[in-house]
């Protein structure tokens, strides 16, 4: 399972950032490899100063070795050996008028002293962070993400877009940090998913990431916008930017596991503003934005 | 001591708005009171867009009731009745060749059922983030630090400025956050030290943050910059973030004890870039900061 995760998810990156450099006329994306000294590496895609993407990374990773003590206090495990592989994706559109795109996909195995599997999941998801509220957008999003999860369990669009709102709101704002999509973890063998099914899962997921945002970027890429436009898009990356390192248990896992610094910091948006105390104006496109996030939505 | 204190931080605020105002010709500090439904509140005074200072923050507060879960475990108490009264400081100014300033003095009383006091305790320092060294600046700033500490205790100055350079280390980073100063915590009553001591140290502390500063801003506010430093400014104020966010227990305690958001994350710069793996040129003053930044640098 290792191996064949492992291959998908890179198969996947070179597939995601082709569909993602057919709309970028100015800039291409970078490779870079980088090796961890305690065990595995990773492939960073990077793309920065384009048209339509301002940054971007699309990033896959394997890590292995000992876990560091909070790492384990994390996951609540006594179990020190572990494996893990997954697949980033962060996009911050130049374009205010588009949104922020986020997804992964991960695959985790833990082992005893002896090397044999003790436990092992998926997790992942996608989600999307706009910066004006397209209904349009949002439907279509949730539509793909509904479709995969009913060929599964009828259940579980409903249970992971709910993860998905629990786990991206900014607790110390009160406020979502988008209008979400799915989020799954520790998706382990039970009675009605083997581990296979899950990887079926993943991997269904992660073929359908850019059917599920090109549309979008493609649709909102060439719109117009102002200077304030792209101000309110610079004050609510701070958001993105608070969640993340606050808030994001993936971020905070990678900082632990002593994780590339540059490629998990990668989703940190490149250009932000904090401005004391800022409020849109009433009835503004922007203060639609605000009173949508203050709780999660049914978008289907 | 609770409203000596206080009272003492008010006219502070008072006092240090108006000597920045001396040097800022364009724009002044707003006002902003608020009230904290659990118990207490603050003054916020803020300046933003000004030609020396890009965003400054002097804020007071008095917060009071209950602690809450994560706060009392976070300061290791089984008490919930608190006090906690305090001062803080932070100047993002223009230029880049003139650092960020921050400083903060608190004073903290634990209470048991009956509301007797079971605990008391000052906190508090001061400590500079520059962009580009300027060793003459380094040196004035701790030596005002030092003069204050050897009125008190010949092993305070090591003391306070090792807490400081280890408090301010940017973990992830393996770097320090800037060039540090001084920082103090937990200072209770003790064979030397009675907490009316304690309370003249914090006062003392209190009158020399400007002397500390100004002299430095006033050296360097009208210093030319290219554009490149201006974008150097931006990707540091962006690992100035990184420390607030993740590392900092100011910031943690009160995004926990639901303080006043906008007051708490005054200190987030106003302009802030993130660019992927950036590194600064080989021999340039950029690269000089960074190396400096590897280990604390004692400047006396």
């Amino acid at each position: 399972m290792r191996e064949k995760f492992n291959s998908f998810i890179k198969n996947l990156q070179k597939q995601i950032t082709n569909r993602l450099c057919e709309l970028e006329k100015k800039n291409d994306f970078t490779t870079e490899k980088w090796f961890r000294k305690e065990g595995g590496g990773g492939i960073t895609c990077v793309i920065e100063n384009g048209l339509v993407f301002e940054k971007g990374g699309v990033n896959t990773s394997e890590v292995y070795g000992k876990l560091t003590k909070s790492a384990k206090n994390q996951l609540k495990t006594k179990f020190e050996n572990f494996f893990a592989c997954g697949i980033s994706i962060i996009i911050h559109p130049k374009n205010p008028m588009a949104p922020i795109f986020h997804a992964n996909l991960r695959y985790f195995e833990l082992y005893d002293e002896d090397n044999n599997i003790v436990d092992k999941w998926f997790g992942g998801g996608m989600d999307l962070t706009p910066f004006y509220i397209f209904k349009d957008d949002c439907i279509h999003f949730h539509s793909v993400c509904k479709k995969i999860c009913d060929n599964y369990d009828s259940t579980f669009y409903t249970t992971f877009k709910k993860k998905c709102d629990e786990y991206f709101w900014n607790h110390h704002r009160n406020e979502a940090r988008g209008v979400g999509g799915l989020f799954f973890d520790y998706c382990r063998e039970n009675s009605t998913m083997s581990i296979a099914d899950w990887y079926s899962f993943a991997v269904e997921i992660g073929n359908a990431l850019m059917d599920a945002y090109i549309p979008i970027i493609d649709k909102r890429k060439d719109l117009n916008f102002s200077h304030k436009n792209r101000e309110w898009q610079k004050i609510r990356r701070g958001r993105y930017v608070e969640f993340n390192l606050v808030h994001d248990k993936g971020t905070l896992f990678g900082l632990r596991t002593n994780g590339r610094i540059e490629s998990i910091l990668i989703s940190l948006p490149p250009k932000v503003k904090w401005v004391y105390n800022y409020n849109p104006k009433k009835n503004s496109e922007e203060e639609k934005l605000v009173k949508l996030l203050k709780e999660p939505v049914n978008w289907i």
